[in-house]
Parts: structure tokens; sequence; C-alpha cells
């Protein structure tokens, strides 16, 4: 099931995308199994949004051995987390915002967990009863503000740094899915899911031990090797197979 | 003028703390000016909440240079920033949780502002218009994991991690004030306000250039020298002159 976060005649609605570009309207999937509405329309008729309007995303560094020696990173024992504010979040097909004092600005191909229901402390067996689904993230980052801050928040949380969708994908088989970012067309990030240092339900259990993540949190798997930096007109998509492809174009803000 | 929030009867209701406590409740003070209620309570029979639920706290690292002498830190230009999520949010008298596996667990005193109106980019001087008023906090840090980690995130966003209280002082002179930390009595942080690197209005506004602050958000000022450990059954009490004191006990969670 592919489900959509969308405006309609001004209401901020949820819906199942059907094949052929229907979308029929289903209640908030983040309160409970959520129920048909008996009401559609079609795809080009609603305003697309993120497909969750999380309080949070906790996202990993380095969770793919060849971006961790890409970045001169040592090993861990656990996954490095940080947070990007829900004021980061937009949708497919938004405008990421390049500002100009802050320098160079990176996209990272991510593959992200879209939680159901409410979870603490959970273990990786657990969590996937927790988990809504999966959708794709761009953690786009300020490259030459987190080399010069050490610490990656403020790189990392910039209005408009965290395009998501388009949908969440409730049945797809993230274990082994290649995952591939295109700058302009061109293949600049190529991996599988299944070069993942901590797998994903690994990774919401990880996050489950520090913090309590609420229905629509998400939690963001880290990025493969070749990231790099995009400058105006610049237009990404990256595509997680069984997921989806995110599309966004980076556009210079006066 | 003080802000509380607080349970009554079931619902979360603001209110004006008056001398002899009593409680005038309000509107929300972030959905334009407060308005009376014309209904009142004693403060003894509400239950008191954290007074602002933020959609983020952003708080700065090192932002007054005896602790970053004590941590052993470089200068910077700009104040480095984490954010702590709305989930590590606690109350005034609520308990901050020690973790048994997260090993050492420090308070780390506070001034935080709590901003009435959404801003993005502001200046310094402009800031003032967009703060509702000042709270006390406690950046609650898990220190062995802070330092394991390198980023500070994980370390600082454990539910339960963020008491914030047990007011907002709408019309508190923070310029100079006095901070104290007491644990279980004796004085373990003193400066002053004015010994800030970047004051509350410079802080607001570097926060606003990288994030859109929504009405609730907070942002925390840093902390001073003489950070440390608290055990179980430890009384921490943080009191900013004309903000107020924030008293949480530390206690180990089965």
């Amino acid at each position: 099931m592919k489900i959509i976060r969308f405006f309609y005649k001004d209401e901020i609605r949820f819906g199942v995308l059907k094949d052929g570009g229907l979308v029929d309207f289903i209640s908030s999937p983040f309160e409970g199994e959520p129920v048909k509405l008996g009401l559609s329309a079609a795809l080009k008729d609603v305003r697309l949004l993120a497909p969750t309007a999380p309080s949070k995303v906790v996202a990993a560094g380095l969770n793919y051995t060849d971006h961790k020696v890409e970045m001169k990173e040592e090993d861990k024992k656990e996954p490095v987390f940080f947070i990007k504010p829900s004021t980061s979040v937009i949708a497919y097909g938004d405008d990421v915002p390049l500002y100009p004092w802050v320098g160079r600005t990176d996209y990272e191909g991510e593959l992200a967990v879209v939680i159901g229901k409410s979870c603490r402390n959970v273990t990786a067996s657990e969590a996937k009863d927790f988990i809504l689904g999966f959708t794709v993230l761009n953690d786009v980052t300020a490259r030459t503000l987190q080399k010069a801050d050490g610490q990656w928040t403020r790189a990392k949380s910039f209005d408009g740094y965290c395009p998501m969708g388009p949908y969440i994908v409730t049945d797809a088989d993230v274990s082994d899915a290649e995952l591939t970012t295109r700058k302009n067309g061109a293949v600049v990030q190529k991996t599988r899911t299944s070069n993942m240092i901590w797998n994903v339900y690994e990774m919401v259990a990880a996050v489950s031990r520090f913090t309590t993540l609420l229905p629509g949190d998400v939690v963001s798997t880290g990025t493969p090797s070749g990231i790099g930096e995009a400058f105006d007109g610049d237009v990404v998509e990256i595509t997680v197979e069984g997921v989806g492809t995110l599309k966004n174009t980076y556009r210079l803000k006066e």
C-alpha cells in the first residue's frame, strides 16, 4: 500500500495511491488502523505534502562502511544519531533551498522508516510492529558548516533540508533493496540496503533506547558513499527499489 | 507576569500565577495575545507541566568561557547548537531518570528563552519581539555517551532529560542575572548571565538563521562551569535571578 499526504481543498488529508493515479482518501494512519473515507480524487488534483509531519526525524550518521571511509570516521559500537527538526521537512517536488551564506550544500540519499505506533525500548525483533512503512529521504547537509561546527545539528536542520516522499510504502521488502541517487540523471550514489551496518529494525531499536518514537516520527538510516554538492537548478532523484523515487530541485534562495 | 501550564480536571491549561498561590486561567499564550478566562484555582490544586510543549528545544554548547575551558573546547565564531526533542521535556518536580546502562549523567543549569511568535532570520535587535519570556532549564547530559558518540544529540535527548520551569517570566531582566545550581543544597554552579559569550537575543538570532522557531519553541543558552554528575536521590535546584527556581530529583530508573 502506498500512503500519501496532501492538500485537498485547503485541508490536509491522507490517501492510498492506486494504479492509474487515483487516490482513495483514508483517515490518518497515525491514529490507529486507517479507515476508507469513501472519497477519491485524481493524483493530479491534489498537492503532495511530505507523507508524514514528524515531531522529529532521528537520523543516523555512517551506517554504510563505504561512506564511513569517505568521511574518514572511526568505527563505533553503536550508530551515531542526530535530529532534524519538523521545520526542515519538505515534500516531493518542493525546492531544496540553497542559502548563499552557508557554502557547500550536499545531497545524501537515504531509506527512511516511518513509525506508526509509539514505541520506547523495543528490540530489533519487536520493531517491525511499530513501523508503518518506508519512504525516501534526502538528508540535505551544509557540508562547510558541518565541518566548522563539529556538531552536525545546525548543518542538517535548515528549513527545507529534509525532503521526504513521495509516499509511505507499507509492504516493501527493504532487506536488500537497491538505493540510487541521480544528479541531473547521472548516478552519483549506488548501493544496496543490505550493505547497512545496522539494518532498519536495529536502527529503530537503537533510537528507541533513548527516545520515545511517536506516531509519524521518522528514523533515517544513513547514506552510502558518493555524497556531493548540488547547485542551483540541479535535480536530485533518490530511488529505493520498492519504496519509490524522491525528486527535488535545488534552488538558490535570494 | 509568571505563566504556568498545568493539568486541571484532565485538561491542559495555561494560567497566570499570582502572589499567594492563586492561578488565573488564560488562553494559550502561543496563540496570540492571551485572554483571561474568568476562572481561577489554587496552585496546590493543579498539576504543574513544563510551561511550554515545544516542537523543539534548540540548545547551545559552550556559551560561557569558563565552561568552554572546562570542556577543553576551542573558540568558535558562532554558537554550536544541538536539538533536544519534545519527548525529553519534563516539568518542575518530575524525576530525572537515571538509566543504569548510560553511565554518568550530569546536570547543566541554564537560562532558556521561550518563543512567543514564529520567527526566521531575525536580527538580535528584532528578537525581543518574538520572545514570550524566560524559564529555567536543566540540560541533562549522559556524559559518558556524549564522549563516546562525539555527536551530542543522543546524550542529551533521552526521555526526561529536559526539565523546564516552573514558569515563563515575561518581564524579567536577564542581562545580568545570577545563575546558581545547587546539588542537595550545595552550590555547584554560579555565574551571571552577563558572562554569556552570546546574549539571549544574539542566540535567538543565530538559531533563526537556520531554522524557523515556532511559538512555544525553546532556545537554551548554555551552561557555565561546574557541571557534574547526579546520583539516585540527588536534588538539583537551578535558580536564575528574576526567573525562578527549577527543582528536580534524580531517580534510578529500574
